[in-house]
């Protein structure tokens, strides 16, 4: 490609050699001589003059400043985002279904669809046009894949799982586990069979090492555009809006409700029966105890501190009523 | 099924019209006019005159307030657990051995078990009668699984697990690898091979996304009963007392000892080397570093704030001991 | 094997019968009279006494307390570690490419390697001497294993990850996968592919559930003798310094970096873009969110306390702002 070619395809300005060929991307401080970077955040300006990049997308005013070609955007971020597409070399599943595989002879697979390896699709289940199925995954009875949605190798779908179109769900992650619901008895704990499934909208893409579980009377469920990172835990009949980003292991418990364009930073634990409003914002590690009703960032936790300080503050924390009443019994006087 | 079998079955005392037809369960609030539904918890019980339900299971004492057919019970979320095994539709995997399954010869497979697609026995395992295999499980050596247990897609067991009867372990989760077990050295880190086993008991249930490591030297423990949620992580030689339950994200370090009758609830942090009596309650996200030895219930962290508020809390908690000292000095005054 | 073969072979000197039979090893409480055991913890002192092991691996100047066989050794509990290697019956995978195996013509493969059951290797991918490739597992495109290691059943490389020697990788755990990486637009989220791979170097013991994802532009980056436990999450660009161990659960944001020799305990989070200095520890359940320079130990967190004391610790938690100002308040007066 050439960096007129790609000015094209990004629909960029560019000021610099239209034939100067480009071989990849890179970053601003590492870029070579055939790759093209960008500058998004001004806080890497000091990085611009040096670059050794064939040319940088970034703003319209500041290409000026840039010693190389430049690609004038309106958005950085968002046209290097559009720029990794045309450089990404992940090898495709080939079409078709591959002889080792295992596919039910009531299930339908789409034009152009590919079934990996060992992969397993079992009875009733309809696998959209041009769908990729990657090595050892499992596509569950009834299960519904749309069209141009990838699954990366070894996704298990249990039964009743439905998927929107142009997904992408990366590996080892399962969606349509049973919920963890039990009934205390005599015996001990008697188990409530899930008889839900799981919906999931179009354009959505969940990281690896997901569990997402059904529901246990009605569906748990994901809408369009849902962004959720690896090892995040979806418990039953949870529902999440629409675009709504869910950062590392972050955890969710039982039918809770987060709203649209949220974002929960990494680690965070949502407590069970409660809702998020949307545009939320809830920095790491916090544990989200009861609803929030009102747009804007929470937290909770406590700094990082040397251990040695911490164990004081962590005393006194415990004493904190006491110290509490200690101040107010002083006022008194 | 009618309602009136419906109540045999469950041994529930029907008022209604026995021939109605039931074809499944749902909400108190969306239940429709061929499901059933139950009533628990009395913060619902508006819900109740308005329900479109066939029948409702619940007190005897709420019978007279119930616009439908009711089914009276002692307990009605039990009653309603038992009712969800009559109308779960999850497939079986079919009896028999799938032929792109890998069985040892020495491996013993008993009466009625199913090893479903490019399922994995390895040498020495004996798998129990009417036990269910899943697609691309992995059973190794020497593995034993008691009767009527499950395991579902994905499931690896190590060498020398032991699981009983009626257990059902979800996708993805590991049982029997390597406890993280090192010892120091010049080069680094040498590493100690694990030469413990798992042993599990009756009616266990794991979700998906679990990892169980085997015993240093002796076995990691799970006894009759544990309920385990989804991505949960016990490390080597831990031992779980009979009917505790551990809710997702929780993780456990080593040698660590939990009693019977014990709930964890989600993303708790239990330290290395200790013990948590009898009937211990521990609320999510909290950090158990000590041993507990009274039952009742624990806790740690902070409350969810605002991020702008919390803030300030936790520059204070930086300082606690500081202000500490600054009150008694007052005091002193 | 006996304890003077067992002495010769861990260099260690013996005092007691070189013809006696040893087994196994047991723990200074259960081993039995086939048994070897260790003492390496002074608190454990009391046991010694009452051991029935064939002989003890300790401190030279403990051999005189010692009631039965003893091997003196600098360090008991590094001659111990080495002892676990000579016992353990962990089955191998068989030589060869099993014919359930799906190996692409371009791949090559090592000379005495082993790949298992139903496991895909893709077109590129180079899998040294002597490695061993578990049942189910996948080794994408163009990826490199150096020799003598071993992907445990399950695991998924995606295409361009490369292994060093000797390292052990244990089951469902995915390196590769794509780093959480959008850009925000009009429509929700833009996708940034992800076109790094994924660096790790010779030594390296990763547990069970771990995923690793690949760099955005740059490689992901573990370095020699890396220890991570199971369920740890590393997202794309970070890297991790020579002989640092981290335990399970935790999680590492985007483009942090570790320095080497550190220790992060369970459930620790590191939040993105900071950098950690060499000898830092890191006590469990920690929130790390800005960088750290010095060596030491840091902390965060709260104590475990009765549920109803903390509930008055969290409220006046969330009042320390306030609390604060009347101290300072009275101090005026």
């Amino acid at each position: 490609m050439t960096l007129g070619e790609l000015a094209e395809q990004l629909g960029l300005t560019l000021s610099g050699d239209p034939q100067r060929p480009v071989s990849g991307l890179g970053t601003l401080a590492n870029a070579g001589p055939e790759e093209v970077t960008f500058l998004a955040n001004p806080k890497f300006l000091s990085q611009l003059e040096k670059t050794r990049a064939a040319a940088v997308i970034l703003r319209a005013d500041m290409v000026e400043a840039c010693p190389v070609g430049s690609l004038a955007a309106e958005d950085p971020y968002l046209s290097y985002a559009r720029a990794t597409a045309l450089f990404d070399g992940a090898p495709a599943v080939p079409e078709g279904v591959h002889p080792s595989a295992t596919v039910a002879a009531e299930a339908n697979i789409g034009e152009g669809a590919s079934i990996g390896p060992n992969a397993v699709v079992e009875t009733g289940a309809d696998i959209g046009a041009g769908v990729s199925i990657g090595a050892n995954v499992v596509v569950g009875q009834n299960c519904r894949i749309g069209a141009g949605s990838a699954l990366m190798p070894g996704v298990v779908l249990y039964h009743d799982v439905h998927l929107g179109e142009r997904c992408l769900i990366h590996s080892q992650t399962v969606i349509g586990s049973d919920g963890f619901g039990f009934a205390p008895c005599k015996a001990g704990w008697q188990k409530i069979h899930q008889l839900g499934g799981v919906r999931i909208g179009n354009d959505v893409e969940i990281g690896a090492g997901v569990t997402i579980d059904r529901g246990a009377l009605e569906h748990t469920v994901l809408e369009d555009g849902v962004i959720i990172d690896n090892q995040v835990h979806i418990a039953h009949n949870c529902r999440i809006g629409k675009n709504t980003a869910i950062a590392g292991c972050t955890g969710m418990a039982g039918s809770s409700i987060i709203g649209a364009n949220c974002t929960l930073a990494g680690m965070v634990g949502v407590a069970g029966h409660l809702e998020i409003c949307d545009n939320v914002h809830v920095t790491g590690m916090s544990m989200v105890s009861k609803s929030i009703t009102e747009p804007g960032s929470y937290s909770s936790g406590t700094p990082m501190m040397p251990s040695r300080d911490w164990r004081r503050s962590a005393v006194r924390f415990s004493q904190l009523e006491r110290i509490y009443q200690r101040l107010a019994s002083l006022e008194d006087k």
